[in-house]
């Protein structure tokens, strides 16, 4: 087999940033075979309301005409359940809950999820989608950290969906088995992302190679393999979200690194790459253009394509440039993609 | 209190380098209030004879005529027992094996320590201590990753010491609980060294921080508790080891990080505000002090003095220079320390 021809792919976890870092971005959702993507709402400040949501989506559109955006909002205290109601007749999607945003209204951290219960009911009514950061805050005296943080929080999920067993939720961006264990033994209405990366990376992949930080982290072995299995099994509840996430290099080279790991530009020859070195290269439409679209109804698609990847050995680029350095006091810069300068062994050739 | 009076320190495991970092690092050790160290061997080339050991020694001698230095080969499939005697003679004090110097002559990696019997006997009989970078490579095979490598060594420093019970064997710097309930657990010929900053940080301080990346990394919260707890109880088999690590800055902000935290120019003060935290600062001396004296059994010390530390809040400085820009084709540039430009709260005021 030297080419693959799939539907153009749905990435239903992306951050495409603002100003100049969103013109860069944003078309190259179409150069990684991408024409449905669900937006994450964490700009500065947070994509807080319908209106928010609208005049973001008005931006993207205009960078990218043919790319459907699925939008979402950022859970917060002044999220109410009229809100979602008018969220959702305008067409926003879903509501992304992080943990800082829960932290920040509870001694209690993560618990208190119950105070957005009738959010959640309006959610659940209106047939919006719960997006979680599946994360608890790390907490040294109960021995929670990095490492652990995703399994500690797959308790909440459970507890979320045994209260709306009807609403759809998606742990986004899993990294270990126990979150593939929870996620299957829970309803229909459950859903997970996987990233590129994750599939990917383990632990010492991102021990002092900054450009593979991301949160959650990649973690053992063991977990890298069991998402590679639950996407090999063709799992319909497990799908492509990338979580890219571009940061400037400035911001990932040096003593504080920003988490995050860009895959925009060439999401699906990075797919098809790493998912025949394990095996599994015939899942790809599925996981990466079936199952998410499936998962979120997808019936109003601007436009859907047909992307060709051939078989060939090439170097990514090591460098995607934004701003214009020319233009005094703008802000430019490099971003780093994943896998910088290395070979890739499958090449996007058309998109028609 | 407000003063704290003890004996020049003891640090049983340290990076001097070479060339003009050397020259910045090697009289920084007494201003950390340290009168004797363990030279690790790792140059370019490797220490991997006598004759090497005593060239370096003469160098650092130069460099801080005060300092103690005891020395150490690389172990190397060329170390012979006569290599052994003959280094034991000249006041060598030990042998460090890396996981890469084991690997590099065997399929089966750790396993081929079969091959230096012969040397470790030769070291039991003459009392060269054996110093072991406790670590298995990774292999995701076997679910082997930087979380756990060093757990999963453990066997190998057991079924060592059962073949040579009076070799005098050190586990280095120590970063979880199963290593020190395994040293526990062994005999008294079983030291274990405890780096400063493995007592302070866990795996979330060094996801992208640069500055905390080291080898072994730091793990679990728990597996800090459990360093902490040993120093707090006082056992004398467990002591101060920093593996202070120096690196220009520029190999640790960028893409790929060098391992290392530099802390030998404040190790006590560190090390008494760390300790204090948690209520374990009577505890400074034998750490510090005491206990690797005793278990190198130190009887040949050139100097050994008395430092003062007095209670004040004052910043780290923010990088430590090293060479000379001024000179043309010279290597230079800045290290930065261990909690650059944070607060401690003791002060070295003497040192005597």
């Amino acid at each position: 087999m030297d080419t693959i021809t799939i539907p153009t792919a749905a990435d239903m976890h992306i951050h495409l940033r603002q100003g100049v870092l969103m013109n860069m971005v944003t078309p190259a959702v179409a150069e990684g075979g991408v024409s449905i993507c669900y937006v994450m709402p964490n700009l500065q400040p947070t994509i807080a309301n319908t209106e928010m949501a609208l005049a973001y989506k008005a931006q993207l559109e205009q960078l990218a005409p043919n790319v459907t955006f699925y939008m979402s909002l950022y859970l917060n205290p002044d999220l109410t359940p009229d809100e979602i109601r008018k969220a959702a007749k305008a067409g926003v999607r879903g509501v992304k809950s992080y943990p800082r945003g829960v932290t920040t209204n509870s001694e209690s951290g993560i618990e208190s999820y119950d105070v957005y219960y009738p959010v959640f009911k309006a959610m659940e009514e209106t047939g919006m989608v719960l997006n979680l950061h599946g994360e608890v805050p790390s907490d040294a005296e109960k021995n929670i950290c990095v490492m652990n943080a995703e399994e500690k929080f797959l308790s909440h999920l459970k507890e979320i969906h045994l209260a709306f067993p009807k609403l759809k939720i998606i742990l986004e961006h899993a990294t270990t088995e126990a979150a593939v264990n929870m996620v299957k033994s829970l309803g229909d209405t459950v859903g997970c992302t996987i990233t590129v990366h994750h599939l990917q990376l383990i632990v010492d992949d991102w021990a002092g190679k900054c450009h593979n930080f991301c949160k959650p982290v990649a973690k053992f072995p063991s977990d890298r393999a069991a998402l590679r299995k639950v996407v090999q099994e063709g799992h319909p509840r497990f799908f492509l979200g990338t979580d890219s996430a571009p940061h400037p290099s400035h911001k990932k080279e040096g003593p504080d690194s920003c988490a995050g790991v860009f895959t925009t530009p060439l999401v699906l020859p990075y797919l098809a790459t790493i998912l025949e070195s394990y095996g599994a290269l015939d899942r790809l439409q599925g996981f990466a253009c079936d199952f998410g679209r499936a998962f979120y109804e997808v019936k109003d698609e601007k436009w859907k394509g047909t992307v060709t990847l051939a078989r060939e050995n090439w170097n990514t680029p090591a460098k995607y440039s934004f701003g214009d350095s020319s233009v005094q006091g703008s802000e430019f810069g490099d971003v780093i993609p994943f896998m910088a300068g290395k070979q890739l062994g499958w090449k996007i050739v058309s998109i028609v």
